[in-house]
């Protein structure tokens, strides 16, 4: 399992960052998986990422931030990777600016879950276990 | 915490229901917490529900179906609650029909889940008793 | 079969919502069938009665009347029928406000006619009675 | 004379709603009326009152609340009721959300208050008191 | 009475257009009336055609098939003929692409059914021959 | 307390601009204030006129005319001149052309009042002098 | 010089269309110019009309009628005719329905005249003929 | 008679302005009428004229210029002054920018003349006068 | 094989029409087939020609110029003819006026060459070659 | 050179206007040049100086505040006056309301300044300087 | 000549991408060209290439893939690179989603081939030769 | 300070963008201040450089160029960085295709200057350096 996205800024320099990576860590080892870590502000490079998904992971978490709105690049990929992909927000995105309401990437996911801060990863993580049994 | 919502057919009829309704009562009992189930197909019956929620639930899971594209009573009584509540979809509403990727009700919720077929109240009830810690 | 619709004042007081009712149980005697009839301002009320159509009705005319352009609960109710819809209209509402020109609900029906009074509900039934040879 | 309206939610339990309806049946004893009141949360509620209006009142009060923008059905029965019809709203609906400034029931009315809180029904009843002289 | 439409090649080759033009030819006898059947691709010839139903015609069954979502030319042309003119289409327009959904026509027609495959033209036939009694 | 609007051509020459201007003279000599009319085409005058009721006027009652749905110039005025204005206006806007429903100004005025003719000034009068006991 | 457009069924029957052709007759006799008159309700037949004018004309009347709001056909041609062509429509159509405000061919004329009924193609010619001068 | 109209910069400095009033006033002469002359850059002073109109003259030549595409006080002032007013533009405006292409005041007007430069006042005056016998 | 088009004027009088004629007919005879060529100005004869290719042609190389943008008649006949339709531009058509950017009938071709004069003709066919091989 | 704009009331009474144009009259005498300054609530007066600049100054400096959003007036008269004119905002107006995004005069301007408040005078000044060179 | 785009992920694993680089190196080597191949999804990688091969090549087939309907950044690229640039597209993108069917890119390329797969690079390489004779 | 940017292609090669460089070197070492330079065709680039600046810079001078009109990553990393950018266009985007007249990234910088050619980053740099006096 892969957890891709943005690099997000405002969470930088807090530990909340690290804390999530440890939090789910500790999930995937309970449920006999493993988890890895990318985060870039290259479109590109979060299309390669899910090029490669396709050969090397099982489900993809995702966090587009500013590119879930404009990237069909991303979108391609995800489609093109043929395994489910779960799209995650830290806020309410219908709660912000009008840009931001509309998803380019979420019609290729299997779902979406935004507004419970980084608590989604691990609400995705398990959407994506229970899909699995 | 209350879970609000219109009927939906395509559930009818099957055991998933009634299935989920017992998987929420436990997860509720372990936590210590009580839910109530209401379903109708009148929107004023939601709005009145919400206002009533205000007084004796301390969260509200909401699916508003049908009205998630067209209701503006129900998103002013969420906003008028005062109390946290997660709008869940079914099924990825942005993959369906063009109207019904816009959610008149999610902007005054705290979050969405949605493509998660009935385990996505299971993950609302996880969201909001974190929430409460 | 069953006749649903919101009332509609302008035909109340009048003697030909009665008539109208005779006519069309009349024809449904010779054809050796049986119609019910529901009027209701209340949206959740046809939703109930379509969702209730499903097990004990064949088939279904509609005029949704104002909800025709905005009820999605109507069109999904439609939906999961699983029976023959037809939807009637005694105006043309082509030739009224623009906002009367789109329906929700049509394109889940198996046709429309419109424009021809209460005429209507007749050419209704048998475009249904054929469809049913 | 009747005051129709959905329940607004950010008035209960004060006061200020018992006041007005006193001050209004003051305001209608000195003029030699009677006025009515009435709330709801349901669409079909509104509209049957409406419909009821037609015979038993003079002239409607309405504040359609969230329905104002989105309910034809209420727009339908206010045009067939045949009576003057004045539409208040508490706030100034121009200077809230881009949704909030569309009326679909003000074109069919005989004027629309707006922004004045509850002096805003005094207003009304006074506009309608000098049409009837 | 005169049929008018474009050749809708989906119909050709199969018996089912005789039939038809049998059928309500048929229907037309026993009605004591005439009908005439004219089909053109040419957007032209069905405006000629209604220009001279103006003269010859007591009403028209127009299927202006793909014309009808842009030809001003035939709306005009229905407008200036001064009989009634009924629309129809074989197939639910609302159910198919976004740019079928809008009738230029139908506004000026005295009402439109759709959705009922050839049993289309012999309801128009009939709400015809019911608006000349 | 001022008076502020474009000359309106369909009320000139009849008696009833004076009558009330008279009616309005009084109701403020009843209330111990004072009232000043003016009244211009010039889009430019009314902004003026707004910029120097900032230091001499207690309120304005406003009735922009044609310049309601195009005047940012007197939008940005009655939001300089901090004073509370209301907007009037004699006929129902929602029920005229589509580009008269749309109110520049009304976002910054405190409230609106429309449909009611030259009566629509007096409750302007009664709404302010509420205000602002 | 040609005249050339859709035949209008609206004054098809009066004297008025013959009246026209003898007055712009005598208005070309005396400017030393022939006329030729032309009508059709086949865009293709106006198409290759222009195309022909090209070369047996030095400039063209046209009134597109219903074309003029959808004909790029015309429009193109117009282009490639390389001669001043003057739209004129008997109608004043900014005042007629939305749809016929926007002409797709009037771009590419020289200019257009609209209101004056046939009067207009006697202005037309006279806006020609002094462009020849 | 009344040329009323914005200053048009690009004819300033040339003859050609004084060359057309001399022109239509001959024109005036000869047809025993009375032309006057009327610019300004000010909508106000347009409205005004317009206004003053009503009483003093029994046409208008209207070349609204910039204010052609957003006035609605002059749309006003047009309809209020109850006489036949011609819409004239120097120069084809549906060949311009997207944003001349939309006139608001032509509606209200008789008719409308653009693309034949001061000439098109000459063809005014004639459809006026050719009017009034 | 057949090539259709609306006939463009300005390659008409040069002698590349010819040319690309001839070319043409080279090329299929090398490849051992045969290609008929077919211009008109009418769109009926264009829907009528694609009728009758369903039955005597392999597949159609199609021009349809000014038709491309608004022609649904001409895409439901290339959508019933069956056989693969590709569609050929001579210019760059995203490249011109907004209008000409969306094509109407694209979606129902197999593919689109735009932008390289009328060799685009020869480049279609010998897509289409290979397509049958 | 000019500085042209409309009175903006939120730096009236301060003392910032009257430094402002110390400080640019102080920048022009050091550059050898002299300023003019003028400030209207008219948009005729704006468009009369612009008409006026063309014959007396070298450049403009322009802040048409609400103005930019809709005058096609002063557009054509900054067009008209054939000197450079330099745009200035004292807000970011594309941190503002939607409406004041768009600048309907900025397109024939020489450039834009928004954002910097009174120093934003003194960068269009220099910008013009340089431009003189 | 190069051949540029984004990496498709549809044709990765099957032989036909380097199957399709042999053949277009073929096709190079006969016409005494050289091919150079490129593929990156990173749309700064293909701004950065186009940016080079403004000096090194002659040519460029361009394939934008996602890119095609966002990219102005690879838009400027291709016209800033002065060479002729030829966009392919393996499916008919009119077919797709509504989304693709507008490109950024075409406008500034000299045309366009969608529609035939991997083909279209051929055709494309047969346009730009032909062009270079 | 930093200035960043996307390669602009349309000033390579002249000696004009080493002397810009050199320019607002010099006007740096007067202020007391440091500049650095940084261009890339990769929007992750510009995104990453503006993490960094939050901590190495007290303001950036952004040319985002094609950017500008779609990076809602760009925009985000503005946001986030925390200090002041001002954003800078070569070419006045108002007057350029409409898809350049939005900026993306104009809202959430302190101002913009546009249309003065590499003028504009001297002005930039002053306005900056005006700022933190």
């Amino acid at each position: 399992m892969q957890l891709l996205g943005e690099r997000e800024p405002e969470i930088y320099g807090s530990g909340s960052l690290a804390d999530m990576e440890k939090k789910l860590a500790e999930l995937a080892e309970k449920a006999g998986a493993e988890v890895e870590f990318f985060q870039s502000n290259h479109e590109g490079d979060i299309v390669d990422r899910l090029g490669a998904a396709r050969k090397n992971a099982d489900a993809v978490i995702l966090n587009p931030a500013a590119y879930t709105h404009t990237s069909i690049a991303i979108r391609d990929a995800v489609k093109a990777a043929g395994i489910p992909v779960v799209e995650v927000h830290l806020s309410n995105i219908s709660d912000r600016e009008e840009f931001r309401h509309r998803s380019v990437t979420a019609p290729v996911c299997v779902g979406q879950i935004c507004g419970f801060g980084i608590k989604g990863y691990e609400l995705a993580f398990q959407a994506l276990a229970d899909r699995n049994k």
